[in-house]
């Protein structure tokens, strides 16, 4: 029994400690999150960004909602229904799990994601401009899930091919590509999904704010599951697959125009930090640069880049906003087409690169 | 306490009654299932079958692996690590999920397949013929996710559809359409993930055993989340969907041989009983029908269905194959051009399905 009372201790303790704040009045308009499975009350978002949870588990000693890196205690009910609430959230979508007696395990109530390398449960706490991902009654594009060759690491490897609205009618007619990177340990669903890349471009192309072009998202993480940190990343595996093997695929399989200037990179964190590499390594493959809460360019990287047409740099407010806009502004000095964009009130999660693909998608190819 | 010993006592029991078969001798020869997340050592499958569960919850009273049907206790080791096998299982696909305490929740070892009405685990019991859904070093056709509007729901809705390879590069080339619908409790990702219908065309194509076509999946239970069961299932909102929505929409966005000759249904569980309601109600739009686990055709349903080309009912051995046999029997001696299929040592389950469709795709549009 001497375990089981010190579990009871550390768990109040832990209740003190990372417990919701109790000078918050959580407001009771909770509704269900549009990241539940079907038919799924809980988990619920309310108008604060608290997220609260519910999960039956009678037999259990505690039950926790981890999310943003903070366990809250949930309370047992006498029928065994365990609820709680974390503290309010950014808005945007989060990752999370639930804590059952130690076991970290998803919640049934929840759709699943891979981020935080593995498939797990993630939640939307919604934002005033989640209409910019809406699924609306406009024409919708495709997703098309392909696997293509290898050589290089000897596999079939998927992407995810964003082609918009007439793609399939018009059959002659040729668009440009955007090769939009995953953060670390996401990978190529993450983009399609969380992401909600599709949709972006859906409402951005029916609102005419953004012209027809294709996506492409494939895993980035070719180092596999070493997962060992950045520190020692080697670009050249990455680079061999996207820039020798996807995009010949690409160019071969789709109705693309097959040229530097009507081909764009971009990607999220560390899919920012590939960007930058492969951009730097090969400046004769894309036109622009997109890095999302991903690092920079200085003007002295990109000074032979004779074909580059827009460097965009963006980030959260949470994040480092001065970063990006310092560097934004060293590179108008000399003369480069950049642009920096700020995500208000959100930190390094998808709601920042959502909007920064928002932005992004809005002055490509023009 | 007296609440703690009931229940120490209810799992000492269910290890009784539903625990392992002391008699089987476990082969030590467990492997991680093909079904796991990216990395990950658990769940495993050994040679036998038989399903080994690891998970880490050092506060836990009980866990239990819930397979089949069965609860299967885990056993706790001194770092709070639990670890179980099931009895052996059949081959090919298995829903499953983990019981800690009472709370019903996904393996975070495992991949995520819709089935049972919920995104849950499932595991891979490998089966001698698991290469018809291998990914193997073959042309892949692409699984296009789009979403097709439909007024009679007003909704956009999901679909996959397969193109074959070759689809994206012959520009003028149509093909015939099979329109493959999933269980009860199940949806439009059931047939790309675990029925693994791209890959099992894909292979069938390579070796020349299957003409190129398309197929579509979509979402049938259009009466939404109310599951309640099939008596009072009524086909017409769904009917309307397919027919009158998809079937134009997959029409004028691919490029496919637009007539009923052209066309097959095929459905799994509720998915055949949905193909036969809309094959019998509208006998001029499909010239293939296929019922997998599904019921049956009797030659007096089909008389007056004049562009009828075949006829092919299947199941698991596990199931009701003489009812499937006889079946097919009475409408060969009508005339018809009907196949059986039975799959050997499978049940009501998703390998049944996937042999089913090998089979059938070998007989289409021949």
């Amino acid at each position: 029994m001497k375990r089981f009372f010190s579990v009871v201790m550390l768990v109040m303790l832990a209740g003190v400690i990372f417990g919701q704040d109790s000078s918050l009045k959580v407001v009771e308009d909770f509704e269900p999150a549009s990241t539940n499975q079907p038919g799924r009350e809980y988990p619920m978002v309310n108008t604060q960004g608290c997220v609260r949870a519910q999960i039956m588990a009678p037999d259990a000693q505690y039950v926790q909602l981890d999310i943003g890196g903070v366990k809250y205690d949930m309370v047992k009910d006498e029928n065994g229904l365990w609820t709680g609430e974390s503290a309010p959230q950014d808005v945007g979508f989060h990752y999370y799990q639930l804590n059952i007696d130690g076991a970290s395990v998803p919640d049934p109530g929840s759709m699943l994601f891979f981020g935080a390398c593995r498939y797990g449960s993630g939640i939307e706490v919604p934002a005033p401009d989640q209409d910019i991902f809406a699924v609306n009654d406009v024409p919708h594009g495709h997703v098309h899930e392909i696997y293509f060759p290898s050589e290089s690491t000897n596999t079939s490897r998927r992407a995810f091919v964003y082609t918009p609205p007439g793609y399939q009618k018009e059959k002659l007619k040729r668009y440009p590509v955007l090769y939009l990177q995953h953060g670390y340990c996401e990978n190529e669903t993450s983009w399609p999904l969380q992401g909600r890349a599709n949709f972006i471009m859906d409402n951005l192309i029916a609102e005419g704010k953004a012209k027809s072009l294709i996506i492409v998202m494939t895993y980035g993480m070719t180092n596999e599951i070493s997962f060992g940190g950045l520190r020692n990343f080697d670009i050249k595996p990455f680079q061999t697959v996207l820039v020798d093997e996807l995009i010949p695929y690409v160019d071969a399989n789709f109705r693309t125009l097959a040229n530097q200037e009507n081909r764009a990179m971009a990607g999220l964190s560390m899919g920012g930090f590939e960007t930058r590499l492969i951009t730097l390594n090969r400046p004769d493959v894309f036109s622009y640069y997109g890095l999302f809460s991903g690092g920079v360019y200085k003007p002295e990287d990109i000074k032979e880049h004779n074909n580059l047409k827009l460097v965009f740099i963006s980030c959260g407010s949470k994040e480092r906003p001065d970063g990006v806009k310092n560097a934004v502004a060293d590179l108008k000095k000399e003369g480069y087409n950049a642009v920096s964009y700020i995500s208000e009130g959100t930190a390094h999660e998808f709601h920042t690169w959502r909007r920064s693909l928002n932005q992004l998608a809005q002055l490509l190819f023009k």
